[in-house]
């Protein structure tokens, strides 16, 4: 018989209280010993992943969906090489942020600490699972995971080989456990355990998203959703304009910081839009328009309120025409999701007013969203894109795996 | 026909765009002209108040919640000072924390916002209101408030007086809301309002945060509970120890910061323990003790399992001899609410491991817990001290009342 979430939670606690004061020196030891592992055992992971493969095929998986599920030679290279990445990264914690003498002589420092235990949920992809073992245990932190049931086997041979690792170096194994994948009584009962988790990290769509979002008592960082816009401004350089909304719409359409609407000045948008609309129809994009739109080019559907507040995630693009700068950020405020937004123009004070009043994560100006991502923005990994205001915003790299603890150092100070 | 929740909601949303983007000067202005405002209108607001202590007295209120409830002249003129002092704190909006240039001529910057929509949901203490709105709207965020029903008049009448001078100043009326208090249905269906409603901080009792934390599905700060010990080691200054334990226990046993239970190291426990738990008891506190402190002391009842969870917020303190300083970090972090932790020691490496190995917001050596303060940590004024790990941890000020976005400025930047 398996042990229950608890007790498995309680030890994956326990094990944090080791990996808290841990040496960058150690932590790195034991992911470049990962990384041998998985070569090493290459083979072997192959093997656990062609059971899942299997049963994927046999139960009609789409092809896109298998080709994710695939460990190929090259994908455990490739984490491998995250993993030593992720070494020569500098480690957050111990980092003294602030700190003061206080006029009764205190000496208070506020210094980064791990956050505890990570609680990660996450969907078909299985190098996640080792994605977030190397990002959770160079920031200090003890790791539960739980992945999808389609990759039930070759989530097990990694966290194996991660166990494995571990002992090799060290550590208590209890650093990062593998929850049962086939219980979804599980996972209600892991997001209560407000005592040995911390925080719980959904990585995946929009429907896991929500489901955490609504029943977890722990607090969660929201990763992902992105309905992400393009404004083309009355003043834009309408050749920049062009390149960068195909971009953003073509160049990688499923991921979260791809544009899903485009909103036209109407100053320029019988001019501009026709051709850019059938270049794109012409690299196979399907166009969703308003009134305005649809009366300018010719075949489009009507775009419905739906569309507006869709992550298409696809070759689709919703286009309105709107009546200035001020519709255009009222639209992006009232439909999106708060992501990656843009605006393309000339003019200085709508460059100025968009970055100030659009509510979003990243906000560009003459610029693609693609670029909201951890190693674009310079930060060598990522957990994910948080669209939430609390703790962490935009790209989660290492240090948004961490948290503070204020060290006081008195000399017999008492409250008068 | 009062408005309903999602409605109040929608419209606080609406004037939160207007707060993120108003000058430092304005805002201060506005709390000036409140400030003013309380100041005139103290004898309606005195009567207002008057009507929730009738009503309270005719209730059977005790007489300690009943002064909690007052409005005084004094109060009121410490709310008027409260709003001044907020006023000329720094303005967190608008600091640029970080940024780049990336290879490929983007320019990131991350910059200081406000959070958007806070919701505030409070007990007793009408002062609170004002508090609230100081904080809130220095930091440039909407607020939806919602106090307590025995405060019902006392609040209503604060909440006029601030939109009355957000009115003379220029603001929308709407930047800060009161939510009927009579209806817990409000509350259930505020706690779901993602879309409008950015943070949620509970202010009060272990029952009103431990119910919000559950039923919320908009991000929660945690604010309050505090657990806190105070461990003496082996190696203390004896005066020292019972100077800070008399201070951390009696000064104001009614908060969060005060001490509730004290571990004392073996090696001393019998000579140490003696006089000071006399001296307690003289002033007294009431103890319960473990089953070696029973056998120092005479009359002491035995401390159950549950008291070493307890937040007594009383004149009771729970007593235990440990080991030494390893099972004094087991026991803190076992029972402890993560608030303020303090070793008593005049040993290098026992501060050093009790300050790194516990985990809790502030970890004190040689000074009283008591410290844990927005003000005593120099930050000027407080929201409640953070309990949990994400985004705020300990006192919560200005700063921990806004959040980042990243603003990037391109020149045509396309990804590869």
């Amino acid at each position: 018989m398996r042990e229950n979430v608890k007790d498995m939670a309680r030890k994956t606690k326990q094990a944090s209280y080791f990996l808290a004061n841990v040496s960058s020196f150690h932590k790195n030891q034991f992911l470049l010993q990962l990384a041998d592992n998985l070569e090493r055992y290459e083979e072997e992971i192959k093997k656990e992943n062609r059971r899942d493969l299997g049963r994927a095929k046999d139960m009609g998986m789409q092809p896109s969906l298998l080709d994710r599920l695939e460990l190929s030679s090259s994908r455990i290279q490739a984490m491998a090489s995250g993993l030593r990445e992720v070494a020569n990264l500098p480690d957050p914690v111990g980092e003294v942020i602030e700190g003061c003498k206080r006029p009764n002589g205190l000496l208070i420092t506020k210094v980064r600490v791990p956050l505890g235990v990570v609680a990660i949920i996450y969907e078909a992809r299985p190098n996640v699972t080792i994605d977030s073992v190397a990002l959770g245990i160079k920031s200090g932190n003890a790791l539960l995971l739980r992945g999808s049931s389609s990759a039930v086997h070759s989530n097990r041979v990694l966290i194996d080989k991660t166990k494995q690792a571990l002992s090799q170096c060290g550590f208590p194994p209890e650093a990062v456990n593998l929850l049962r994948c086939e219980s979804h009584e599980e996972v209600q009962e892991l997001l209560t355990l407000r005592d040995y988790v911390d925080v719980v990290i959904p990585r995946g769509g929009a429907g896991l998203i929500k489901s955490v979002v609504e029943n977890s008592q722990i607090p969660v960082i929201e990763t992902g959703v992105g309905n992400c816009h393009i404004y083309v401004d009355g003043s834009a350089d309408w050749e920049m304009a062009e390149k960068i909304v195909i971009n953003a719409k073509i160049q990688r359409p499923s991921v979260c910081n791809a544009c899903e609407t485009l909103l036209v000045d109407e100053e320029i948008a019988s001019q501009f839009l026709p051709s850019l609309l059938c270049t794109l129809k012409k690299k196979g994009v399907e166009i969703r328009g308003c009134e305005k739109t649809r009366e300018l080019v010719e075949d489009i559907p009507l775009a419905t309120e739906e569309d507006w507040y869709t992550e298409y995630l696809d070759l689709i693009l919703a286009v309105k025409v709107v009546g200035g700068i001020e519709e255009a950020i009222n639209h992006v405020n009232q439909y999106g999701s708060h992501h990656s937004e843009a605006i393309v123009t000339q003019n200085y004070a709508a460059a100025r007013k968009f970055l100030e009043e659009v509510d979003a994560a990243a906000v560009y100006v003459n610029a693609s969203t693609r670029f909201t991502d951890g190693g674009e923005f310079g930060m060598g990994a990522e957990m994910g894109i948080s669209t939430q205001k609390l703790h962490a915003r935009g790209p989660m790299g290492l240090r948004e795996l961490t948290t503070v603890k204020y060290m006081v150092w008195g000399t017999g100070q008492i409250r008068e």
